[in-house]
This record gives C-alpha cells, structure tokens and sequence, in this order.
C-alpha cells in the first residue's frame, strides 16, 4: 500500500477534526502555509503541518480549510504531484499562477462580514499577517494569530530536529564572531537601534560562526537570536551545544538560553527600548510578545547584506573550494564516459556517482541542495527530481542536465552543465548555445556598484530573446558561504521588484543560470557561480565586474560554435584555458584526460 | 538693468507681503511647487508662481517660504542659475540630489507640531497631498490646500492662454472620437466605473481629436474633462473653440462647458457613483469638489495606455513625418558644411537654420522642444540651452551635439545627432563610438511583450558600462502622435520604478538615447525613435521588436569605425542604406549629395 492511499484515508478525518476545532473556537477559515518560524526555505517535519494535514508532499503550497471547502494552492511545479495526492481527499487543488491572486486575495475575497480567520503565529511573517489582517479588516472581518489548531490534533507530530551545533572555524571562518558581533551594533546604532531579533537561520549561523544540520543541505540549525549593544543571547536547544563550545560563546559574549525562552526574552525586552527586525523574516507569533512600550525599527536585518558580502579572505577559499568542486565534476564525467554503454545509468546512479565524487574531497561536507540530473524531457522541468519510483534511464541521444552543488567548509558550489548522450540534435546544440550566449554575455559585463540586481537580467536574456526563446525562472539567487544556497538580498530576475536592497555590492556571490525548457523534449541550462568585484573607479563612479567561480568545462559536443561570435569564442576559450590550469593539478588519469580533451580550446 | 536685478528687489516686498498673509491665517508654511491644474511639463504663465515669487526662472524647483526662512529647492540643471538668480533675494538654494530628502521631506522634518502647511491644493496631485499630509499628520501638523495665497498677492498675474482649439483631422487623425470615446467607455466599465475624471491635456487632446497651442512645444489646451457612460463634457474656454468645430463636437456627443466649470461639474456628480482617476494626475484642489457619495477608482488613465499604442495607420503617418523630418536635417547638415569657414556660426545660428529647414516641410506645426545646440562643454550639460546673453561660437575641433525635434501633423520628432567640427579627437571618437554601440544594442533587441520597459535600459548600457562609463538620463521616453515628446507610461530608465504600467505593447514609441558627458570638455549623445512592432510568436510567448523610425545619417566622422564589432557595422550600415533610401526621393543638390557622402558604408 502506498504512502499516498494511507495518508488518503486519514486526511478527512484529520479535517473533520479540524472543522470540530474550528467550529468551537468560532473560526469560519484556518489557513495553513508552507512555513516555519524561522520563514525558512527547507522546513524541519515538525513545521510540516500542511503536508500532514492535507496529504500533498510537495515543499511549498499553501491549505485554507472553512467548513464547507478545502483547497491546497500549489504552482505549476507541483499540479501533478498535488493532482495524484489530493484525489479523493476533499481537497481542491488550486493553481497558483503568477500575477493571478493567490490564497490571501481569496481569503480577503470569499470571507463574510464578522468572520474570523485563523492562522498559527508562530509560522507567519508580521509583514503578511499585516496585509492578511488590512484585508480582513477592509471586509469587517478578523485574522486571528494566537491560536495553534494543529497542536490538538496532529498527536504524532515530529520532534524538533536535535543536529549538533558545531563551529565553523579559522581559516575558513575568516572573521570572528566577537567582530561580527562589534559591527553588528555598529549598523544598529547608525539606524537608531539599541536592540535587534534574528530569527533566520543563516542570519544567525553567520553571525555567530556556528553550523548545524537541522534541515537539509543548509548548514544551520534552529535557533533565535536576540542582540543588544551589551548583551547577545542565542536560543537554541541547550542539548545541541557541547560545554567546550558554550564556554567559548560565553567567552565571546554570548549567552545561551533555551530555544523555547525566545517569546519570553521578548516579553523582558525593556519598555522605551528601540527594537530592530525584518517585518518579511520574523513571525508576528513571536513579535506579539513585546511590550508595548517597544519601539520598532524596521527594514533588512543588517546581517543579510554583511553576509551576502564576501570578504577578500573568503573568496580565496571559495576559489580552492570551487576547484575541489570542479575536479570532483571532472572524475565523476571522466567515470560517465567510461561507463556509457558498459552498465546501466539512471538519473539515480547520476546522483549517486556525482555524490561520491564530490565526498572524496577535502573539506566537503553535504550536498548544497538534491541534485537535479535530468534527461530529455524531464530537463524540461527546471525543479524535476528523480526518484526511486520515477526516474529515466540514459540511453539514447539527447541531452542530460546535471544541477548540483555541495557544502564545503570553504564555499557553497551550485553548476549545472549538460552533457550529451548519444548525439543531440542540432536544434539541441542551438539551444544550448543560445543559453551559453546569456551566460557569456552577462558573465563579461561590467556595472555601476549599486545598481539594483534585477536590472541586469536582460543582459543575460537579450541573445536568448534575439531567437524569440525566454525562461521562466530567474536568471540568478545569491549563494551564501557554506551557508545557503539561496540567500539574498541581490537577485538578477526580471521577475523580481528591483527594491533598493538588491543593489549589487563587492563580494557578493550570485548565480548565472540561463536556460530554454521545451515541455516533453528537453531541457537546458549552464550555470555559474560569480563573484562581484571591484573593477575599478572612473569619473562616472565606481564599477563592478563578475569573477567566474565555478570551474568546469562546458561540453562543446552540446554546442554549435559557428554560432558563437569571435569575442564570444575568446571568452570559452579564456575560461577553459583557467578551468583546465586550476584544476589539472587537482586530478590524475582518467580525470585529468578528460579535463585536457573538454577545455581544448574552439 | 537686467531682469534679475529687477526681479531682485521685488522679490523680498513679494516675500514680505505673503508673510503678512501667512501670518493672518495661521500658515506656518507656504509650499509653491512647479505644477499646474493639468500637471503638465510646460507651465503657462498663469501657473508660474513659483517663478514671480522667487526671482528663480528654472523650469522645476519647489519654494517653501516659512516666517524665518525661504528656501528653493532645484536640481543640479539649475544650480548655476538658481545661485545667480537667488542671490540677495534672501532665499536660500536647497540642492535637490537624486535618493536624498526633498522639499517634502524638509516640510515632514522641520513643521512643528500643531502647525499648518499651506499649498494651493489646484496644483497639487491627490497622490502628493496625501503623502505630504500624512508625513505632517504623524508629526500632529497639518496640510491645508484650500487656499491660494498668491492670488491676493500677485497682482499683475498673467492671464490664462488663449490660442484656438483645432481638430485634428484624417487622414493624421486615424482614430474618430466617437470611436476613441466609445473605447474609452468600454475601459471603464472594465474597472467597475461608470465616470471618469481627466485633467491632463494630453489624455484630452488625443481623446477628443483636437489639439491647441496654449503652452509651448506640445500641441494641447488647457482643459478638463469629465466622461460618463453617457456624456462627454470638455471643460475648455468657450471662445477658444469656433462655431463650425462646436457644432462637430456636439454632433460626436461632446458637451462643452466653460473651463472654469470643472469644479461646479464635479459637485453634480451624483452620490453613488463610481469615478475613475488617477491621483498622481488629478489635483486635490479639484477632487475635493466631489460628494462624499462618490466612490473612486484610482489608477492609470485609459487613455494614457491608449495613445501610447499607436495604430499601424499612424504608424504610416509617422514614418512619412520621419522623412520629412530627416530631409530637413539633411538640407541643414549641408548648408551647415557649406558654412563653415564662411559666415560665423554660433549656437544660435544652428537653431534658426534647423528650425527654417523644419519649417519648409509639409504638414510641420512647430518645435516639438527647445533645440539643443551645444558645442563641445556646453553638451555636457544634458539640458543646455543656448540664449543670446550665453552662447558659443563653434570654431576650432570638437564636438557639435544637436538635439531637436518638430510637431507634425503626422507625428512628433525627437533626434539628437553629433557633429564633427574640425578634428575630433581619438577621446571624442571612442565616446561617440560606445554610445553608438549602446544605441545599436538596444535597437536590434527583441524582448517579450508586457516587460517592464525599464528593464530593458541594461541593453543599452552594457556596452557602455564596459568601459566604465555611465550616464545620469534614462535611456529611453514614450514619444507622442503629434502630441508630447514626452509620454508614459513606458520609460526606458534604470533609474525608474519598474511598475506594471511601464510594461511594453506594441504600437508605443520610445526613445533610444545613451550619451556620455565629460564636464567641461563635451558631452555626446545620439539619439533615435522606434516603434515597438509584434516580431512573432514562439512556445514561449509573443515578442516585439523596435522598429527604427528616425532616419538621418549618423556622423562616420565622430567615429572610431574599428571599434565596431562586424554585426554592428551591419546594422549601421543597413540603417544607412534604409535612411538613403527613404530620404533620396526627398533632396535634391547640395543635400542630396551630403546625405549620398554621409550614408556610404563603412
């Protein structure tokens, strides 16, 4: 019997009870989102109450129960997966496309006068909970926070995670906490702050050079963190910190308390002080226990933009991180070739092979994210994931798309590459030229320091737009330092508001990932890692340019180089020359053949 | 004894008289923007408060007057002036920066509390009176716009313009009023409205097919409007519109009524009804004549989003204006070469031979801007304008920049070209040849239609930003049907907000014009007009392409021809062979030959 047929059985009554629940409190709507505390991408099991509660498996969408309907609003990456696991469960699907109204505007829309809305404050940003409330309100109606239905009934409900939470150490840790600590109070003090709540944990694993394993394949660990100019207190499980590392904390000033007492600290926050928070990244669940004596400053937490800010020291250990990366790529494709034809290879053996290539390396820790090996058709779906139950085999001609990446104490990587299987089609080749064009052509641009990230994304599009071909997905995410590989504040996505915290600063670490997706026939994208550097001052202000990071070759049996220009040829050929000088020194045999045949130059 | 010093010593009795004012109605601060009823670019002398009061001629600053302090704030266009000009006068000059706090600002910061703020709520966007009284509401002051101190005060104010309305007629005019209202209509139903308010003169000169001279360069009246499903009011002097258009307008369900009737109008709009406007183009002055009853929808104008899509029947008119248009430069350019060495040339002489040229061709109404004419220093500044007090000879080597543009029936023009006087320099020739180079980029791009056209700007700069240049102007402005050179709601501008509305369509013309200025030494720009055409529908979406509309040869001689990569000198020398095509049948002699010379390919 499948996980799917069990949980089927169970969801209606779940949502009797629910309803019950809802009915005694006087809540006409409950609405469940994909979220935790910490407004975290990956969420630990005990946070996954919409997945328990509604059947649906899938990572993010959102549950609203009333009493006579129930709908899980997804988007398109997971119409399918909700589609299969909804039927029969009396939960609508409902697609979620972008620019339509979503869950909240149906909330605002279909709730009667006098009604009350019920959401778990412990799971929603203080800047949604606003709007959800402004919209209620405009209606006659009611958000209600302080209420957690899903604790009566979901009795079998996950325990917190309870990983170890371990240094991050010199040379890799390159600047101290009690330094991070230092200008940490001096951006509060310049915005008027004399205290400040983090409940993001990068925010906090960076701040306090701790990591952890809570969630997957980011580094953290669950945990609040509450900074005054005297004191710094981090919640976390007592249990998860060994007395060596709590005596150094406490030598660098900072206290421990228990993950739970977090509410409480805030309730203590003294009436009068000056508190500052991120209205998108803290919970109004929490945020609700300040006095009201409390005043807010709100905007970026500071840690964010220091963070997405690599330090010259850094950068050097991305480099040598990037390189282990990329020999490890270099032995896992020299092991392809020689396996082709000779055994069997599935999306699965892909990931399972990529993997052990890349644990062999020094200093490697996790995988940064579940690596996306996707033939044909299913390259087509940018987030696929294969599975036991459902992956292809690799035969044939085509195109295999690899999107990988691994934690490394020195770096976070995050490439993807194509590789050919059998031999693609011209219009394979086309397309993967046209996106390697993208790649190239905002890899080599230059740009004023500050302009906002979002910007620049046509310069990545025009050559790909020049063939009336787009992509749905942004052109790059920034990628933190063993530490997310998400984070912001910079985003190059024509998608996304160009708000001025998306300005492009040194040191920053962003992501180029241009792509054409062809429903039911294959799928492109080449991704790089780059890193912003100064390149110089001239009377029109200050300039940035990209460093490549990620060093690999990209396979020119995928490309069609007539359709490269000359500038464009000198710019593949200088990169492969880097790749194979980098990274010849790393590898040996098999490995190292393979890198001198596919940086040879065009 | 100039007009300055004139200016000069009324200005403080001005001061002190509405001083007198303030004091009697309890005004702690007067605020004088640069703004009209219609909120147009170009004041009529009526509206020029501002300037009677201060001394300061500059086309945009903003005066605030308290009992101890006077201050105009202006942009770095006009701080040489506003120091001349303010000087003695006992107001202050406020540089007004891009990003930092602005007059309103200061008012928000520097208002005590319980004190009133004064504004004539005629000339003041509902959106800005709400940001401003909300700003002082929260420092317990208030905002009061329902007075106009100047009126008692200004005593040989001038009086309102008084040019006769025209009908645009066909074939210029594609598009009847009875068709445009009766699109109009259907808009507002799609928004739940049945009224609709409109105050700018552009909207009102498109919708109703009728143009005027009131202000300078663009081809409007001053009026309102006032659209229900079943009338169609204009608010507009009576003796401005003779009997014979009269009897037209009535015929096509337009209502005349006087233009100082627009408020009485708006009082009758009967409770319960729905009126659309915009708050950042209707006043507060005006709005607060409406009943309580009346509920508003806000948003863009219709009409704004209707005329900037041109028909492909305008867009015939528009290319045989651009012929025009071009021959006129053409016969200018030759008799400018022909000049050289023999008669003294200066910025002034430029101007009169251009315009003259202009004038002598079909279907020419007039300037569609104040020609720029400035040589070497004077263009680099983006806003230069030659007077007979302050101008250059050209003579010697250098750069000769020429920015102008004509009203035609048929269109409105809008070009900027350099010139080559004596040698230019290898420094001139480079920056002359990136800024080609970013004109030629954007030119040749295709884009998905509904981006926010600020999005695109990066095209443009890329090749520019290569070399660590840069420029402060946006790239690109929506360009009138022999209407304003500048309309929304595209904007091809990093430094814009990319909102919903700048989304590109087909049908819109826009602007293509990087530059470079070197303070002090020269300043270059290069600039042309494109039509947004449908290029085509794939999998992934439709496309648009630009359509280069202005036709003139762009000077080899500014250029470094070597720096063209070989697809750009493609382009260029396709866009010549087009303009030699088009502009041949259109000369004859001297000009025939210059434009032959001028379009060889290189």
């Amino acid at each position: 019997m499948s996980t799917e047929s069990l949980t089927h059985g169970l969801v209606p009554q779940r949502l009797a009870r629910i309803r019950q629940l809802m009915s005694r409190e006087g809540i006409h709507a409950l609405l469940v989102p994909s979220a935790d505390p910490h407004l975290s991408e990956y969420l630990p099991g005990y946070w996954q109450g919409r997945q328990w509660l509604s059947g649906f498996h899938g990572s993010v969408g959102t549950l609203i129960v009333t009493g006579s309907f129930a709908g899980v609003w997804a988007d398109s990456r997971y119409w399918e997966q909700a589609t299969q696991e909804l039927a029969g469960s009396g939960i609508e699907l409902v697609k979620l496309v972008p620019g339509q109204p979503g869950p909240l505007d149906w909330l605002a829309e279909q709730t009667p006068e006098g009604a009350v809305v019920a959401v778990d404050g412990a799971v929603m940003a203080v800047a949604s909970a606003r709007t959800l409330g402004g919209k209620l309100e405009e209606r006659g109606a009611r958000l209600r926070t302080d209420i957690d239905l899903l604790k009566e009934v979901w009795t079998d409900r996950p325990r917190l995670p309870d990983q170890p939470v371990y240094a991050h150490l010199p040379p890799q840790a390159t600047v101290s906490r009690v330094e991070k600590l230092a200008k940490l109070r001096e951006s509060l003090k310049d915005r008027g702050a004399d205290w400040h709540f983090i409940a993001t944990l990068d925010d906090i694993a960076w701040l306090f050079n701790l990591r952890g394993a809570d969630v997957s394949f980011n580094p953290v660990f669950v945990s609040f963190a509450l900074i005054s100019q005297q004191q710094a207190t981090l919640f976390v499980a007592l249990d998860k910190v060994d007395a060596a590392l709590r005596a150094v904390l406490e030598q660098d000033g900072v206290t421990l308390r228990d993950y739970s007492e977090a509410a409480a600290a805030l309730r203590e926050v003294p009436g009068g002080a000056t508190l500052q928070i991120d209205p998108a990244r803290v919970t109004v669940g929490l945020l609700d226990n300040l006095g009201s004596g409390v005043k807010l400053v709100e905007g970026l937490n500071p840690t964010t933009l220091a963070k997405s800010r690599k330090s010259l020291a850094d950068a050097e250990h991305i480099r040598r991180a990037m390189e282990q990366d990329g020999a490890a790529l270099c032995e896992f494709f020299a092991w392809l070739e020689s396996a082709w034809g000779r055994e069997r290879i599935t999306e699965l053996t892909i990931d399972e092979h990529l993997t052990a290539a890349r644990t062999r390396r020094p200093d490697f820790v996790s995988l940064s994210f579940n690596t996306i090996a996707a033939f044909n058709a299913n390259g087509a779906m940018p987030h696929y994931h294969a599975t036991q139950e459902s992956h292809a085999v690799i035969e044939g001609d085509g195109l295999l798309l690899i999107d990988s990446g691994g934690q490394y104490l020195g770096g976070t990587t995050d490439i993807t590459r194509m590789v050919p299987v059998g031999t693609p089609t011209a219009e394979q080749k086309r397309d993967c030229t046209r996106v390697l064009k993208g790649v190239i052509a905002l890899s080599r641009a230059k740009f004023p320091r500050g302009i906002l990230s979002p910007l620049l994304d046509a310069i990545a599009r025009a050559p790909i737009w020049a063939e009336q071909v787009d992509y749905g997905h942004g052109t790059g995410h920034g990628v933190g330092y063993f530490l997310n590989v998400h984070e912001g504040p910079q985003v190059i996505a024509y998608q996304a508001v160009a708000a001025p915290q998306t300005a492009m600063q040194a040191g920053m670490i962003t992501s180029i990932e241009p792509g054409t997706y062809r429903p039911g026939r294959w799928g492109v994208r080449i991704e790089n890692l780059v890193l912003n550097r100064e390149a110089g001052s001239s009377e029109f202000g200050e300039f940035l340019a990209f460093e490549t990071l990620t060093l690999c070759p990209i396979d020119t049996r995928c490309l069609e180089p007539s359709l490269l220009s000359q500038d464009e040829k000198d710019w593949f050929n200088a990169y492969h020359a880097e790749v194979q000088r980098r990274l010849s020194p790393l590898l040996e045999g098999d490995a190292l053949q393979w890198l001198n045949t596919r940086t040879m130059p065009i």
